[in-house]
């Protein structure tokens, strides 16, 4: 066991990298938050010290997203998988189905999850140009009866991700933002619905966000529903119908506050397109790796990409590993390798990816 | 903020105290986890890291509960909360309702919540004795078509808490133990299923425990009710049907490590008896404090106690909080004091606080 400060360059595409700043704190406050001889997870909920751990989170986010006060804020349990159900049974009230875009497997989870709920409809698929590019969002039509029109912001296995969203389309927008959320500015009046897994951006596993035009939350809900899944219920019990994740909620406030510290969503999303560029650049410059994501629709957060000769996949993980990077294996259900480069990946270690891959192209 | 080690002695209903050892592992290995240089929190939960995390953590659980093969272990999200509704959409199947016993808030919720979801009826309550007396065991009597029969092994509000528990009711017993479970031995065998949130005695809130007879999984379950709720398909998922909570999972491992490390399950309990004595002598021999339980009915978990003078709650919470005992505010519903004495409560802190009741009392 070691106590030490190493850190590696951590490409995991969630649970993901945190910044070293959010876990340094969290360590000098783990046994004694603040002088109270407790940790903020032994803490009560409805007390003080953690009441103002969530006021302070909330605002800060409303700060950082630039959040209307029309907005309401909840932190939820379930992650995005539950939302993609509870979207569905909170926002169905008396319309006949909701419309999807489907970019994907994260997108189809929750077309899959929806459907379970309430009729769907699929109106665009990126499926025609083999999850290749996001279909243009100009094209597309929401049903005059549509609850909502749902779309997954980014897509981490295939690497996709919108860079326009679609607009006018006379129902609410319902965004999966799991695995891009606070990665640059977003217009919130543009979205009746946004949520998001913390695992990516906003911090550890077990806290999900989500950000809700609060005239939807008059949609009538089935009373089978789970009510801490209920968004008019949680919200009216300031995220703590139940027990909340304290201690995740906590590691979320850190991380929010970091990003403010660190200039904002101006600033974090020109580090995002930083790093993304120089590992695209380099990718398409090499004769031995390989992006096929058409270029306007290429995430910023996860680069897919592939070596020539995939029987070397091994010897690639090996090196990065031996050189101090974890996590670049690509999902199963895609092969290949995969870089996550959410927020708190420092350009430092993209930067020592692409010396690692080129050093690996000269040795092949 | 402090980065040192001073503790109080925090009897927080929950979240509630974790041991000493526990938060400094977790602070030791909060930036590096065994030279990995990276956080636990950060890793996949599908990666050999974290798997072998929740391996151990099952295996030790297995061996402190001496849970058979016949029952399955599943952890999930949304606390007991959610399994209050989970339970009933489960274990319905062809059945027509389910029985309940009411002793207290957190019965009265479980069976609040199971009737948004399926029939139930109350069998057996302890409004007869205003709450101060769980109904005799020995009287229930489940209906032959019900799906079940519900306790709340431990009320943390007015401090009842089940010493035997109901046998040969013909139907399976479904109890909540959340604020008792891993206090003491028990008889898996007695129960169909066990849920409990994490945040009392195994760990901090996000986490919650389902131990199950996999014979009760073979009930069809709504295709509304969300999969990931679901105990057969988490099960066949080794409870990652979705990202699971890893960081609180963690540390649910490190507890229940601990928890063995101290001699196990009998060590635990006579641990508990002790202070809870002590507490109890206490105040049944003074004539400032009182507690209203019933001797066979008194929770061993949480000591809730009223001052003769309610107008000095305040002053004894002050003097409390300067002798460095937290937490000690009893809940709105009831009002007084409570302490709770979860397994991490050390003797030390019970005798601190009998010490300072009796200085209280001196000069009152």
């Amino acid at each position: 066991m070691s106590d030490g400060d190493w850190r590696a360059y951590n490409f995991s595409a969630g649970p993901s990298t945190i910044a070293d700043e959010v876990l340094k704190t969290a360590r000098d406050e783990l046994l004694d938050y603040r002088g109270l001889g407790a940790s903020i997870m032994e803490l009560s909920h409805r007390g003080p010290d953690f009441m103002e751990v969530a006021t302070r989170c909330e605002a800060n986010l409303r700060r950082l997203m630039q959040i209307p006060d029309d907005y309401a804020v909840i932190f939820m349990q379930g992650g995005a998988t539950l939302q993609a159900s509870a979207v569905a049974a909170n926002l169905i009230g008396s319309h006949q189905s909701a419309d999807y875009i489907d970019t994907g497997h994260w997108s189809q989870k929750a077309i899959r999850l929806g459907a379970d709920q309430i009729p769907v409809n699929v109106v665009a698929s990126a499926a025609g140009s083999d999850y290749r590019s996001i279909p243009d969002p100009q094209t597309y039509q929401a049903s005059p009866q549509s609850a909502y029109l749902h779309i997954t912001t980014n897509e981490t296995i295939h690497g996709l991700q919108y860079h326009r969203i679609p607009k006018g389309l006379g129902v609410p927008l319902v965004a999966d933002m799991s695995s891009d959320i606070v990665s640059a500015p977003i217009e919130i009046q543009d979205y009746g619905l946004i949520y998001a897994g913390a695992q990516k951006n906003i911090g550890p596993a077990g806290i999900t966000l989500v950000v809700v035009r609060r005239d939807l939350l008059q949609r009538e809900v089935d009373s089978r529903w789970p009510a801490i899944f209920r968004y008019k219920e949680q919200l009216a019990a300031d995220s703590m119908l139940n027990t909340p994740p304290t201690l995740s909620w906590y590691l979320c406030g850190l991380t929010i506050e970091n990003l403010l510290s660190k200039g904002g969503l101006p600033c974090i999303a020109a580090l995002n397109q930083r790093k993304a560029t120089l590992l695209y650049d380099f990718i398409d410059q090499s004769a031995f790796f390989s992006n096929f994501v058409e270029l306007g629709s290429r995430s910023l957060m996860n680069v897919p990409f592939d070596l020539a000769d995939p029987a070397r996949d091994q010897a690639f993980l090996e090196m990065a590993k031996a050189s101090g990077m974890l996590g670049l294996k690509g999902h199963k259900a895609r092969g290949g390798m995969r870089a996550s480069l959410y927020n708190a990946m420092p350009i430092a270690g993209v930067e020592a990816l692409v010396e690692l891959m080129a050093e690996f192209e000269r040795n092949s």
